[in-house]
């Protein structure tokens, strides 16, 4: 066995070890491990930006771009929006414990119950606030958790597992229900999703490439998230005003994350009018646009937009545009091209609005609405780990619920079959 | 692209358009053409009856143990088992649909509506009933099925699936909705699970070896079922009478399925009672029994039980005997030895049972009953389609909401983030 898989089973056995204990803690004592942590990021916060200043200074010298720059960089907002998550997911329900339970015709009571999965893998990219709402969400629910984060939030991601253990020492539970990969090499990826008998679950946060790597070369259970190839379809009855405020919405908002925009389809017959208007309001927002061949025959100075350009999460301010001829054709894009995440029609038809849900295969679909709803917190369920884009399991915002399986509890007086 | 691959590639893409129609077609269709399925099945039963022969010879010859041949043949009883279960499922209410729909303060409505997971593979052993039983949970549940069964029931399955075929013909649905591999090369199970955007789901049905392949094999996402490697413990203060009932009824009621009992772990000190009173009712049921050199000191006659014995599913009227010092050590044999599928004490102690369920990492955990209870039927789920011994997506019995997936609908008039 090489030494990074004999390092990656340690890792794997102490987080087993942990979570023995973890999962038979009960709700209160979990929760108030997670005052403790708010309370910890908070007074942890110049060592934490000390560290979080080392990556930034090191990504822009690697010339990162600004859009990644943004997601990497900490301050006291975000400092104190992570100690904010973490106060607010403590005081949600308690997702473990006794469930349903009903009577078989012979007496046997028998009752549903709900665990934690056991050892969570979470794998993304060079957020760090993610290391503490993952760490979280994963501590709530009874979960042991091995994170790996993108190389180039190393220091920051350190500095916030520090805070993390610190604070589970401090309150009793076992520091390595929480432990983080501390070294860049890619390998300890590949020993983390491979080794078998290892992590119950892998979840992946972030884009389609990161995925599909986990996809193809994990050996244990993926919860797929975070890719969102999301498009925004102007149907050809749609309120050309409101079509234009949700697809800005969609675009600019936010343009880093997962429920961001990245294409707009436009019905040929409303594109002459709907386009330049687009073009004016998408540029002030400061997009770049690019286009197929039919939507620069209406706008002429814009950039085309390749195949490739169809399946990039942009992630950023760009916008590729087509035309389609019909509504089945957008769908039909949007089942090539898309990541299952989001998808919305502008729409006045209720018909046209049924008929795009029922053709396109995601986890959530809008109509008249921008994408960026896709969010645990705005589905109303208190927080959220990722939004998952597969069917098994959990689809779209996941929440504290799907990071736990159950245990039937059959208690009987000698029944049998 | 080699000829498996492409002719795999091209029953998934055939799935594939048949599940457009299917998700689509209504409650009532797919009910009917589960009843159409059921009178087919009892019309072919000639035809079906004479194939089966052809396997059951072939198997003979073969020397397939006495358990195996009785899975693979099948009777009167059994097909109109086989018909019965696709009109009780018929029967069942409707799990596809709109489900809840909540508001969200800017006045969008959210819907969850259940969508059928898409196109499933099932791979499984020499049990023909389990073509038409899969299929038929399949078809409810609104999902294109491709059916993988063990090489020496071909030719029933083959009849089966036929039979299966001409009554979606029959009832306006396509054919296609349920496919057969019909060639025992086992490439095309690998083409199957490994096809990438093929399967949304791989769902094993047998032994450990099977599931291992599956698991290790797969690229998309698989459902563990079916692998039972169960066992009975007898605490100290157990009812002698009502343990030795349980025991004999978990393992012997039906050993050739996976909620049986294969292994016996036994208090040290109930040991010297227990086990003559359980060697004598499990010899009169025909029960070969093995033991660790603890279980031999008691019961000189009996064979070695190795650790290979203790990882072993016999599906079989062996049982393999192991003293334990402890309620402990009984759980951690388990953990280490069992596949999470059913584990049961013996116990007058509400606290040993219990700390024997918080211990124990199984689906289903049964004080004072037989393990030949976990079954969707039993459970009260009106059918099952396995059990599944993982924690992600299904644990335990798996009904037909176990078949779905969900979508989000959220309907807006324009709002945005």
């Amino acid at each position: 066995m090489d030494k990074i898989t004999q390092e990656t089973r340690f890792l794997i056995q102490n987080a087993k070890n942990a979570e023995k204990t973890l999962s038979r803690a009960d709700g209160k004592s979990r929760a108030a491990a997670l005052y403790a942590i708010a309370d910890r990021l908070i007074a942890d916060q110049d060592e934490i930006f000390r560290e979080n200043r080392r990556d930034l200074d090191a990504a822009r010298e690697g010339g990162m771009r600004a859009s990644l720059l943004d997601r990497l960089a900490l301050n006291e907002s975000r400092l104190s929006g992570m100690a904010q998550g973490a106060r607010k997911v403590a005081a949600l329900p308690d997702p473990l414990g006794r469930g349903e339970r009903w009577t078989h015709e012979n007496g046997m009571e028998i009752q549903r119950i709900r665990v934690p999965l056991g050892v969570l893998g979470i794998i993304y990219e060079a957020r760090p606030n993610v290391t503490a709402d993952a760490a979280v969400l994963c501590l709530k629910s009874g979960n042991a958790v091995i994170l790996r984060g993108g190389k180039e939030a190393l220091y920051s991601n350190l500095a916030i597992t520090r805070s993390i253990r610190a604070a589970l020492k401090e309150t009793g539970l076992p520091e390595d229900c929480v432990q983080l990969i501390d070294s860049a090499d890619r390998a300890y990826t590949t020993a983390l999703i491979t080794i078998e008998d290892g992590l119950d679950a892998a979840i992946p946060r972030g884009g389609r490439e990161l995925i599909r790597f986990i996809k193809t070369s994990a050996r244990v259970p993926v919860i797929e998230t975070g890719a969102g190839n999301c498009h925004v379809y102007v149907h050809h009855d749609a309120d050309p005003e409101l079509a234009l405020k949700v697809l800005v919405n969609a675009k600019t908002s936010r343009p880093s994350v997962c429920n961001a925009a990245e294409h707009l389809l436009v019905h040929q017959k409303i594109a002459p009018a709907f386009l330049p208007a687009a073009q004016k309001a998408l540029s002030d927002a400061g997009v770049e646009l690019r286009g197929c061949a039919r939507t620069r025959a209406i706008l002429p100075g814009i950039k085309e937009a390749t195949d490739a350009d169809f399946d990039t999460e942009y992630n950023d301010l760009i916008l590729s545009i087509k035309v389609v001829d019909s509504l089945q054709d957008a769908a039909e894009h949007i089942n090539r091209h898309g990541t299952r995440h989001s998808e919305a029609i502008l729409t006045k038809s209720i018909d046209a609005g049924r008929a795009f849900s029922d053709l396109v295969d995601a986890a959530c679909v809008y109509i008249n609405a921008s994408t960026r709803f896709t969010d645990g917190e705005e589905f109303g369920f208190g927080a959220e780990i990722g939004i998952s884009t597969q069917k098994l399991h959990a689809r779209g915002p996941m929440g504290l619920n799907e990071l736990t399986s159950i245990k039937y509890l059959i208690t009987g007086s000698g029944q049998t079959r």
